[in-house]
């Protein structure tokens, strides 16, 4: 029993997860800790206005304000990040206000390739016959142990205190035949250097040679983890959740300025680990007892979450000159972080090539082949942080480009997540000016995710009822209205909504997906001027992301967010991050090709190009001031 | 505030120290708890009857038994080993009950050699700077210093997440320009290896190149630690105290069976973590803050207290055949062991040959650069484990042999550590059957030390009063009288003495003494023998440790503990285990030199050695029964 006052309780609904609670505390802070997570897409500044849920009985410490007016207070709307507990009280959380975890049923359909040319993971195993101590050989155990790996060409192994503990113990229950798992540590920058070996542990050898690897995709939004039997290969299923970090800001800014607020790095880190924790835990209903034979660990993330995963204070990440403390990471022992590991696991982080573009893009390079290949390749990762990587076999350039939050439904009045209830199918008939749309999850809408925006703004074009300036053109068709903010079209009227609104599209959201579609083809052109070519000399477009599974190719062509090529040139190859770093598992010559990308790709600041900003301007039409480089 | 129950006190007295205490704690552990160290030689198992105190006021519950007689107990004598607090209590300490430290006060004299060719220790310290990040050069910190420092040849170092996490503050601070601290891991098998290096700190360049090295001695009785300017190898005084582990056991064996009851590995390893912590202490007296600069630790002790530093079990030490865990140690981190020192100090633990044959042993060889000479040398550490060592340049032979207590003062009717009060020094006249006796400290005599002991035995053989046998010659003078064990002699009537009994000198004393210096010379006879040499062959001895250091040269040839060879060729070379760790802190060449030595030295297991009981029978004399070996 704790001593500190956790007096009453606070309920939630629907789902009516009852959490204890005290006096002062936020609700946003309460329902984390049931893993409940609300949106909070500006980490609880209490300025996005997104974490509004309903109070349904009891009392709340809260007041209207920016994002919560009279009337809406007055009904029972309250900001999660603001209001604080101070008694019993029920309180609802509306849809929109959610942060789905529904989406991690399914795992994404994509191409991708697992399959690597030899198995040579970073850490094997090897049998140990050892003849028993008698009084004419009494050398110590750990001098018999090095000899009898010194015949398997093993010298100097690092080993750490809790081996040495139980090594006397295990070889005499063994009969001195016992496994020995050794991690060989890839050297960082002389990548011809002999790789440093550490003997994880000495434990009894069995006839099944099962022993696993856990390949992490760290998104800012989710994460995603594979097993994988690193004696055969055998990759595993995927299993994913909502990163935890998102109830404290949904971008990587948010998160860092998050973290430099008093405990905020360790909340973040505990945060994420906590999320890792609770895949590991499903992970071991099918597979009971894995952690006995877990002894390595791959983690691909952006560099921002590889920072906050180690608590490195990711600072000046965002201040210019934008210098990450850490790209290329040591070993790191994941049990010391909080990870619910044994202390022989070891962890591998994927190496970043700059402040914005991190290991998962590396990582996603290394699973997309592109390093390998002759043919000039255009690499992105859509994102409110858009990644991109231009090259081939020969060289590499990349950049980051911040789009902004239209593409993940931010900035959009009525956007929201890829979560049910989210318009993401549209079509617009100009003859009879009517349209059609589907609906994630078959109910009524909520509002818009990114797909469904590029979807939406695609056919309305198309369709004349937007100006090439992303303006709606007067009288084009009855949905065309007057709204608050501007001309809005209406997409469903509040009696058809889930939320008893009305969904509208306004200029001001159509004008946030040009800014974020003209950040992201501004950025393929500069670097593609950068090394001299010209965007028709693309010969393959590869897309990266959760965000590209549900992505309408020709309409993201028709608005300008891909550059104008034949369709059978892209190719959709899902969460490319955690395939790499399921790659990287199975394979130390992976994992040296991972070092080899980050020290082989150019990186440049777009914002400090020459050049950049002169196509950001031109890009802020549809589909593009220059038609010629749309056909048209 | 606790919530135990520790509602009194007890006084422990001359020193009038209080101590909280609870029901059914024993006195031994509540001393202990006060730093005050009491005999207690059977690790606290009641059987050895030297943790007598005096009870002088309230009540603690205890019997009479074997090590005290219903007299004595009626009298307030109690076992503090098996008395329990009850309330509370007064108790008196006898000067023959106290582990005293006093003689911690000076440092031991002898020949000491500190200078090595080289400087070039482990740990280095490389000045760093850099050009700050700018626009076009944002790499991250940690591979602006990695570059930084391949400029000086280092590549691929290991980092732990600490210095990674304070790394980008501190080159922020000090404008990039730092001081990196690189510690080169050693290899230990495979000696032409290139070390391995880690980064240590990074942190601020100042103008003093100070840095701190710290060589700790562990002995079974004493503790000494030595604090040397690594940047100059200036090596500064030693301090020393008790091993806090007496208290537990006088012994290697007894701690050993300590160690394996409930929490007691735990429990020693806080013990002698805590005697470390408290010449830490004192050197912070002397050199304040030095902790922030000392990045390397050396230890040289026994195979047992090497096992107990690091808590791992060594427990098949004493079980045949005789199988020590470890004895070449991978690097350690001590602050994960309780030492008070900062994260970034290395600890290097001397190796050790054999169960009985440590650490403290490979450091004395390399002092006594007996390595490297060609003479034929005999290198012994006196005590209760007697370690020989017999070689030169090209070979060297290694045992250890079992002498039993007497040397220490133990299993001696009157027999006491060199404390005061000791009878140190003693003349017998044949012809006026006088004698004249010397103590420690100058006050009455309390009881016999172990070079008080050799001095004795080798006066009263030389003037007749004991036989070749060891036994008394009856009436050869008035002090031999009957004792309760047989004929004594009586150095010091009670009314004399200190401790108001009678001091003597019994025949099974001198049985003892007897074992124990035919054990010691037995060894050096079989492993001479081993190689096919003989004792006269022997052109230099070297005596070692703190024994040595009263130990009367001709006496003990005489008694046949030495061999009997011209005087010019002895050489003491006090805490030589201190040396050989103050000289691997200086030098990496040196601890290459150390593992080098641990790996030339062959090991007798003198048990299991052909000979060796018959060559100890022969032994069983004064000198010897083979006179000839001492020119008789």
């Amino acid at each position: 029993m704790s001593s500190e006052d956790h007096s009453f309780e606070i309920t939630f609904l629907p789902d009516n997860v009852k959490v204890k609670a005290k006096t002062g505390e936020t609700i946003l802070e309460i329902a984390n800790r049931a893993h409940i997570h609300i949106n909070a897409s500006c980490g609880g500044e209490g300025v996005c206005g997104r974490c509004q849920v309903e109070l349904r009985e009891g009392e709340v410490s809260a007041s209207p304000g920016l994002y919560l007016t009279e009337e809406d207070f007055a009904q029972g709307s309250r900001l999660a990040c603001r209001a604080k507990a101070m008694g019993p009280a029920t309180l609802f959380i509306p849809i929109e206000s959610r942060a789905d975890a529904s989406s991690f049923k399914k795992a994404a359909k994509a191409e991708e390739n697992l399959t690597v040319e030899e198995r040579d993971p970073l850490v094997l195993q090897y049998d140990l016959e050892m003849t028993p101590p008698d009084a004419t050989d009494n050398i110590s155990d750990l001098d018999r142990v090095t000899q009898a790996l010194s015949q398997h060409d093993l010298q100097d192994l690092d080993i750490e205190l809790g081996v040495m503990k139980k090594m006397p113990q295990v070889l005499r229950d063994e009969g001195f035949k016992v496994r020995a798992s050794v991690f060989f540590e890839p050297p960082i920058s002389d990548l011809s250097r002999p790789p440093y070996g550490r003997l994880l542990t000495v434990s009894k050898s069995t006839l099944e040679a099962t022993y696993y690897g856990l390949a992490v995709d760290i998104g800012t939004t989710s994460v995603w983890a594979r097993l994988v039997d690193l004696a055969t290969s055998e990759p595993f299923p995927p299993v994913g959740d909502l990163n935890a970090q998102i109830s404290f800001g949904e971008d990587v800014i948010s998160r860092i300025v998050y973290a430099n607020k008093g405990d905020g790095l360790n909340k973040l880190q505990s945060q994420v680990i906590g999320t890792i924790n609770g895949l590991l835990k499903r992970l071991e209903d099918t597979y009971p007892n894995f952690r006995d034979r877990l002894f390595l660990i791959t983690t691909a993330g952006n560099t921002t979450m590889s920072h906050l995963l180690v608590a490195v204070d990711p600072k000046n990440i965002r201040l210019a000159p934008y210098v990450p403390p850490v790209t290329a990471w040591p070993s790191i022992r994941p049990s010391f972080l909080g990870l619910d590991v044994q202390s022989h696991t070891v962890m591998k982080i994927f190496p970043s090539v700059s402040s914005y573009v991190g290991g998962d893009i590396v990582s996603g390079v290394l699973a997309a082949g592109l390093y390998k290949r002759p043919e000039l390749t255009l690499f992105i990762d859509v994102g409110t942080n858009g990644e991109i990587v231009i090259g081939n076999q020969d060289w590499m350039t990349c950049a980051a480009c911040s789009a902004g939050p239209a593409f993940e439904g931010g900035g959009v009045k009525c956007g929201m997540r890829a979560a049910p209830g989210a318009i993401e199918e549209f079509q617009y008939e100009p003859e009879s000016k009517i349209h059609h749309l589907s609906v994630i999850g078959r109910g009524q809408p909520v509002g818009i995710c990114g797909s469904g925006l590029i979807n939406i703004v695609a056919e309305l074009f198309r369709g004349g009822v937007i100006s090439k300036q992303g303006k709606y053109i007067e009288n084009s068709c009855p949905q065309v209205r007057a709204g608050e903010d501007g001309l809005e079209y209406l997409l469903s009227p509040a009696s058809q909504s889930a939320g008893n609104k009305d969904v509208v599209l306004t200029e001001i959201d159509i004008e946030n997906l040009i800014r974020a579609k003209g950040a992201m083809f501004s950025g393929y052109q500069t670097l593609v001027e950068a090394v001299g070519l010209t965007m028709g000399d693309l010969e393959r477009v590869i897309i990266a992301g959760g965000f590209g599974s549900s992505l309408n190719l020709e309409n993201a062509i028709a608005i300008g967010l891909l550059p104008h090529l034949p369709l059978e040139k892209f190719t959709y190859i899902g969460n490319s991050s955690l395939t790499g770093a399921t790659l990287a598992l199975m394979s130390r010559s992976q994992w040296s090709l991972a070092q080899d990308i980050r020290g082989k790709m150019t990186n440049f600041e777009l914002s400090e190009t020459p050049g950049y900003m002169d196509k950001y301007m031109a890009s802020q039409f549809l589909p593009h001031t220059d038609g010629s480089l749309f056909g048209l």
